[in-house]
């Protein structure tokens, strides 16, 4: 159901010949109102491609009326001629749709530094405007795909305080409000094409403060603690869009856990997407004396490649536990660290506990906890293992 | 000729058993006087072995008589138990040369959390005192190899302001001093035994303080710039002896670029073997504005593993470079980077410059050039390329 599972909104996907191989390519997400609010996390990277800086100064007044999309191309490091690129998209497409340039964010993902060719961009616009339709959230999700094997979407919905929100992919909307959304990325663990793009849209009647509020919450731990090989792309961003087409209020811790198992739910479908992984990792740190603490263990931990190929390896080899985390400026003792891969504590008291061997690696799913005993704060970070098919992807292809 | 290049050492290497292997797996390493001075470097990981502790507590009076090393065991994350079995291998050595435990440093490598096999090792011990002479440097080189394709080793001689220091692996000391060395470990791209153990030694007359200071020195622009994979032992360690046995008190300038260009080779030498490897890798970060700034972005562009895929792919993918370097916080224009593949200007004002088909990236030997043109600091990092090799040496042992 995608980004057209919340009423007030259309979407469609074409084939615009960006891609060699025909393939869809070109997207679009279009609010249809009656409210326009709208709120966006982008990309940390300093390096940032000319879509996110002009989607970063049209989000400012916190109002979108439509998002073009495009895959084959990530418009980054294209220089002055790039950013004019950026806005040609917005401005087609606003014309369109007939709205204002000002009111359309623009998101590209595909190889960086080379040039779109703007002749195909502008006749996909124009060709996926003519195809909008109610139905058009799959279309859409399917166009922005990169290396991704499928395209990845979810829905959640609400009715009121008596029923909370229902998190999954099923269908519709109910008599209550929805948020939906579709986003595209291998993870970060097949990123040729590295780039991470969301866009979710809700049928709630929610003021752009209250959005950007939920989005930021949701981001911080869901798409923010996926991280497969620690790169971060030039082009990332997460985008809310609201309609208000459900003439629902709804209560904003409510609405917020919505759009935070929206956020979880394809946060961790990137991660089951990283192809040329074979194992989805959950680094969990528990007994930080901070938040911040076991963030920074947990994303060493998911960081070192050492450990990433023992696990694919099913090899549970914790000494590169503590040696990830003795990369760390955590609060912790190294002789009172705790370790357990899928259950089994093999290391007690920065030591050897129970033997490695009862531990079963076998399946897809591995789950690595640490207890610093330092305190009583938690985070969990999701990664993959380290394949040669990994390596083959990204050296393999000119991506 | 190792470290027995320099006079007044002699030293051993013997097959005591702690491999299954049966291949040679404990050194010595015995400084004969008359003077003793000696520095050390050690692991910053803060998970440190036990040998690690034992040898930050006996070098602090900046004199050792001689340092026992095996390999096959890494001795860390041991618990109390380690501790014992470290300061057992500084007595047993202590008590075969009739010095005292506190002169001799320990050095292990091998798996993580496993005890060493202690009667192996004692015996070993006693044989490898047995075995001790003026030519034993290269068999002290071979037994500390772990996943080592090669032992490595190099010397550098001095004989006054009139000749600098010569660095190469030829033939032993001339009429002045001499500065020798060995090291282990297979880059940190072939660690499944991750460590890098490093003994040098001169026959120069040199304080301790002297001592400290050559050797942070070069540490600072060798090992700590070799980066194969972002990893960090628990047991990493670079020594330094003096035995003054030359008689000659070389000048501190002098001497220091001995001890830098020793340091210097083995860390190449570190880097070419990294098994698993295809490329080895020069990132160099000109025009930066401070030092810490080059060493910064080198270093990210260094552990990026998609540009790593990407060179071993023989690809000359630029805007991964520019990825990594927007990831820090160096100073830099985004729209101001200038980056040379093999001396191809690929990306120009942070956008495509020269044709990506001119960079022959068909040899073993790749030159990453950044300019952040922000200043006139500049640092080399040294790295490898990923390879599904590397992946498979990781995974497919319990290592």
């Amino acid at each position: 159901m995608s980004v057209t599972a919340a009423r007030g909104f259309t979407a469609s996907g074409v084939s615009a010949g960006i891609k060699d191989s025909g393939a869809p390519d070109l997207a679009l997400v279009v609010n249809r109102g009656p409210s326009y609010a709208a709120a966006a996390v982008f990309t940390s990277n300093r390096v940032q491609a000319a879509p996110v800086r002009w989607s970063r100064r049209v989000i400012g007044d916190g109002a979108l009326a439509a998002v073009v999309l495009n895959s084959g191309g990530a418009n980054a490091c294209t220089g002055p001629a790039g950013e004019d690129d950026a806005r040609a998209m917005a401005e087609r497409t606003a014309r369109a749709l007939r709205v204002e340039a000002e009111q359309v964010a623009v998101c590209s993902t595909g190889l960086i530094g080379v040039p779109l060719p703007m002749d195909r961009v502008t006749a996909g616009i124009d060709a996926a405007a003519a195809e909008l339709s109610e139905d058009g959230g799959e279309a859409a999700a399917i166009a922005i795909k990169t290396t991704d094997s499928v395209h990845k979407t979810a829905v959640a919905s609400g009715s009121g305080p008596d029923s909370g929100p229902r998190s999954g992919s099923g269908p519709g909307p109910g008599p209550g409000w929805t948020v939906g959304g579709m986003a595209k990325g291998a993870g970060m663990l097949a990123p040729g094409l590295a780039t991470m793009l969301v866009v979710l849209t809700t049928d709630a009647d929610v003021s752009a403060p209250t959005l950007d509020s939920a989005l930021r919450q949701a981001v911080r731990t869901t798409f923010d603690r996926v991280d497969s090989d620690g790169c971060m792309s030039t082009n990332d961003t997460v985008l809310l869009l609201a309609s208000g087409a459900s003439g629902v209020r709804p209560d904003p811790a409510e609405f917020a856990e919505a759009v935070h198992g929206v956020c979880l739910d394809l946060a961790l479908r990137l991660v089951a997407d990283a192809e040329g992984a074979s194992k989805e990792i959950e680094v969990r740190v528990v007994g930080a004396a901070s938040e911040q603490d076991a963030v920074t263990v947990g994303r060493s931990i998911a960081r070192n490649n050492l450990l990433k190929c023992a696990l694919h390896g099913e090899d549970p080899n914790w000494g590169r536990v503590l040696s990830a985390i003795g990369t760390t400026s955590a609060v912790f003792d190294p002789d009172r660290l705790d370790v357990s891969i899928n259950g089994v504590r093999v290391c007690r008291d920065g030591a050897a506990g129970e033997p490695r061997d009862k531990v079963d690696l076998s399946g897809r799913a591995v789950t690595v906890t640490v207890d610093l005993r330092s305190g009583d704060a938690s985070a969990t970070i999701w990664t993959n293992d380290l394949t040669a098919a990994y390596v083959h992807e990204n050296s393999a292809y000119s991506s």
